[in-house]
């Protein structure tokens, strides 16, 4: 079933130990839409400056992604610059230029609007929630954010949480977005609020999964090469939906496979820089590290009365 | 299979958010001890003062725990005074008297000497390595420590490292003792450095385990009464070793069922102050709770061919 994936498509500047790289394609609808476009067709919906690079676009086509929602306009691409020292664990922001960004008003194509998957990637939630207006009967909406909005559209954003069957946030933004240090109540109260479901993303940490019925605990890939963590949160997303549009489920079952794929995609994001782990990965190389994550968690239930 | 248990045995003053607390009993090798007394006989090693309230001796025989190996000499207890803020995470410290610790020269009982199954807690390693000179031929050896000893007595701990079957450590602890900043890359360091298995801790994100063929990832339980954490490291430990000295096994499945109970057993003292949890808790909780466990973190393989 074809997806939705809009938010931010941008030129990266960044350091990490491993070395330092500019003008990288990153931004949070691109390394979502590649990382569905393993599963599902992928409708992009982002903006561009004139600046974008024509190899970019033809990545993009390759990966069969639809650009016909990925607007053009006179400017410069967003643009980030930003480094991670040695722990890896933190982005450090240099630099912001938002460019063609601050002037992004989303249109959808008439092709895309009838979509029934929507991932709200990373974006000023004013603008996801005009892009989710324009969908005429979706039947599932991820929706993703960042600090930045939880500190300056807050009411928008909760407006995207009550609309959103999936809700994810990193365990910093849903302690800062609740205001709670624990993360369960956080989620509890995220769940209150309206989401449907809500995924804690802990990066090094794996993955928590929170719905009235149920709690699941994703564990992360030990990884060893870990060179370049940007667009991890984005590929995690992208694995999820992607597979979920796939398989056209939303029973429990497929929701925690979902963030098993998403989790498997971000691990393989994360061992290169930009996308170039992702241009090269094979689905053999998918599902053999989906049964390895089986594997890290699996274990045998306690004979009858043992203790 | 009889278990020796040794660490330090203290009176603790704390705060957290939910109230404060004078003189409440606590130290390694109690909160450790007497998670290990739900299923194995202990014999506990350590050093008390002449303060010591007689009723924390009532307490431990009424866990059937043996007592011949704790020491009583003149002088007050040690003492431990802390605090936690709202988010729980991180232990204060606001004053460590050592007391007697400072003298605690540990000889074991006869009767103790022949144990196979040894849980050295976070103690002095120079202790730790005397106590296990004293087992006659120990067949599984727990060791814990504490980053104070990562810095002052760095190679007494190494020393810990190299003869013990798992070697315990927090993360912080596991990137300072080796000066790794990736857990992973840190752990297989400790393996090299000649412990059979690692167990690296990290609170309310679980625990991995690490030995030369495996890798297994523990789910956290979703904590909402967190009201005092002191002691879940040891609960963890002590759980997780009486689990093995009851079972008597080293296979792979062994240890991957004693981390959940080492789990489920810290995520039930987590929820009261000292070990007042311990003191209520029965056999069918902590085997329901396991099986919760096992709830967080299923999920079904993926179909053939699927993607």
């Amino acid at each position: 079933m074809p997806l939705i994936v809009a938010g931010s498509v941008a030129l990266d500047d960044l350091a990490t130990p491993f070395g330092e790289r500019k003008n990288l394609l990153g931004g949070s609808a691109v390394h979502a839409g590649v990382s569905a476009s393993f599963f599902t067709p992928v409708k992009l919906v982002g903006v561009v400056g004139e600046d974008f690079p024509r190899e970019h676009v033809d990545f993009l086509k390759q990966r069969k992604i639809d650009i016909e929602g990925l607007k053009v306009i006179k400017g410069k691409t967003f643009h980030w610059e930003g480094y991670y020292e040695y722990d890896m664990n933190q982005a450090h922001t240099v630099k912001t230029d938002l460019n063609v960004l601050s002037q992004f008003d989303p249109e959808l194509p008439e092709s895309y609007r009838k979509s029934k998957y929507v991932f709200l990637a990373n974006l000023d939630p004013e603008l996801q929630l005009r892009i989710l207006d324009q969908v005429a009967a979706p039947k599932l909406v991820v929706a993703d954010t960042m600090n930045y909005w939880i500190e300056n559209k807050k009411d928008a954003l909760e407006e995207v949480v009550r609309r959103s069957d999936i809700m994810l946030f990193n365990d910093t933004e849903a302690r800062e977005f609740t205001k709670v240090p624990n993360l369960i109540v956080a989620a509890k109260k995220i769940l209150d609020m309206g989401a449907k479901n809500v995924i804690i993303k802990k990066g090094e940490h794996g993955a928590l999964l929170f719905s009235k019925d149920l709690h699941f605990s994703a564990p992360s890939f030990p990884q060893e090469d870990l060179i370049d963590p940007t667009g991890a949160g984005d590929s995690f997303a992208g694995g999820l939906i992607g597979y979920l549009a796939k398989c056209g489920g939303t029973r429990t079952e497929d929701l925690k496979k979902a963030i098993i794929i998403g989790s498997v995609m971000a691990s393989f994001n994360v061992e290169d820089f930009s996308l170039d782990s992702l241009r090269k990965l094979r689905n053999d190389q998918i599902t053999k590290r989906y049964s390895m994550f089986r594997r890290f968690v699996e274990f045998e239930e306690l004979p009858d009365n043992y203790i």
